[in-house]
């Protein structure tokens, strides 16, 4: 079944911007910058770290452009911020952001909902931004939302998703990230829907973003794993997902995809222990628990191991 | 890669067993019975209700005897129980139990450190249970535990497991459960040792049994599916793994397991809305939330639903 697993595999960050942008309570802008420094460090090569949407949208990425401007530029680490609409792209290249990424849904219905235009409106609205984002030297990345499920259709037609992925990449958009966005997908439709997106499209430029909402994130990136796709997106500690909220709809833990990863000896360039402490510090600064399982589990083998050395120093004493 | 994916699978439920060893507070007796009845109306095939050890390795399971005799039988649903050595066996058998487990671990160490025995003289102790209770009409199933790695050990090999499964078949146990016990295997690894396994193992003898410990259990489930494999073991909530304990070790969830297998088109003859109301039983008399995330997107659903319908209400009034 694994015949076609990458060596090596690019994680997408997304904690920053799809993480802390589902959190209710605002995370002060200097944890945010410390927040991102410290992700770059980690060998990350991706990094979406804040929305330039109207801060009527969305309160807590109010700070885009302060945290855009203040954040360490690390060599061979792509800093990404998403840009909804023309003004917002202006905003990203005011504030020295280099890549961009512009976001529709595969569902007419959720698409409405989401950005209140049409499917095509919204495509025609991206004339705006892809084209002069690139004449202005910016790479631009392209969210694909819904794909395998909608909340308000229900299916989604596989065929209109092809049909949205090549029109984008029509565009000049560089890749194009396919959203389980409500967690509905499961790991024989993701190798349905990317054998037949696969069929015309270049793997290098596809990317999954699997929700966790129904636990079945990591699963699915084994089937993309295995139907070739090696970008994944994934969100540090599960941020976006607060366990505490009834149905809360969690992203992908990175550390978890990572952890998954080297166990099945393919390459991230990431240092595990580097983003654990990453998570750590973002559970501190939103101030509840993160659901990664990994988290969990390396915290109570640090708990274990200070238990251990407390009774062997008292046993000595 | 899903070519050999099973049509229908076997869930074997082991949260009253498995599950609720684990937690710390002592659940009334009726409160286990509520519960594996309940789990005995969903549609499950398989429940391990308990297990015969001594009250003083386990208190919680100290009302095995009382259990077993107290639940409903249901035509078609098979109700186990572990037993450790010749006197579960005989409690087993006082108590009505037709179905019996047994358990070694695939590493010297883990074994020796859970029953103080090697696995020789553990197999040898077999002599006095599987043989004697297939004469008074009993079924007996094995677990082995740490096939995927071991926590003192490190790795295990899998050429090990294979002899060892080899002897338990030998011995005339009909089933063998295949014990990822801390929840360290990886679907690459899952894939590969299945191999090696079922060369020479019939598949419809050879069952899984993934910890979610570092969140890969559905992960590996689908692995294992890809390899053949149709008998899974879960536990429903997840229970076993305590969301608010570090480092806790936790069982996969039923529901997750059967919501992702319903949307592959696999067949458990399981009802989910059933089983999803024996998960809020069990979170309920253990008083705290249970990992599953199945269950939590399915709660977080209702109250959106009340809410709406609350909002419907108002504004009509």
């Amino acid at each position: 079944m694994f015949e076609a697993l990458p060596k090596s595999v690019t994680v997408y960050e997304v904690g920053p911007r799809d993480g802390l942008q589902n959190e209710a309570n605002l995370v002060p802008t200097e944890d945010k910058i410390a927040f991102v420094n410290a992700l770059a460090k980690t060998g990350l090569s991706r990094i979406e770290i804040t929305s330039f949407v109207s801060p009527k949208w969305i309160p807590q990425l109010a700070d885009a452009r302060e945290l855009a401007e203040s954040v360490d530029r690390v060599d061979g680490v792509h800093m990404s911020a998403l840009v909804p609409n023309r003004r917002g792209l202006d905003n990203a290249i005011a504030a020295g952001v280099k890549d961009v990424a512009v976001f529709i849904s595969a569902s007419e219905t959720h698409n409405k909902r989401n950005v209140n235009k049409t499917i095509a409106d919204t495509l025609r609205a991206f004339e705006d931004v892809v084209r002069p984002a690139q004449d202005a030297g910016l790479s631009v990345r392209a969210y694909v939302s819904a794909v395998f499920g909608c909340p308000y259709e229900g299916d989604v037609d596989p065929s209109r998703v092809l049909d949205l992925c090549q029109t984008l990449l029509g565009t000049g958009v560089y890749e194009i990230s396919l959203g389980d966005t409500i967690g509905v997908a499961n790991p024989l439709q993701v190798e349905s829907v990317l054998n037949l997106l696969t069929a015309s499209i270049d793997k290098d430029k596809l990317a999954v973003h699997f929700h966790d909402t129904q636990g079945t994130a990591l699963a699915n990136c084994v089937a993309a794993l295995a139907a070739g796709i090696h970008i994944v997106d994934s969100s540090v500690g599960g941020l976006g997902g607060c366990p505490y909220a009834p149905g809360a709809s969690g992203n992908l833990a990175t550390e978890d995809l990572v952890a998954m990863l080297h166990g099945m000896g393919i390459e991230t360039g990431i240092d595990l222990d580097a983003l654990v402490e990453c998570s750590r510090m973002a559970a501190s600064f939103v101030g509840h628990d993160l659901p990664s399982k990994y988290l969990k589990a390396h915290i109570g083998k640090q708990a274990r191991s200070r238990r251990t050395k407390e009774r062997a120093q008292s046993n000595s004493q």
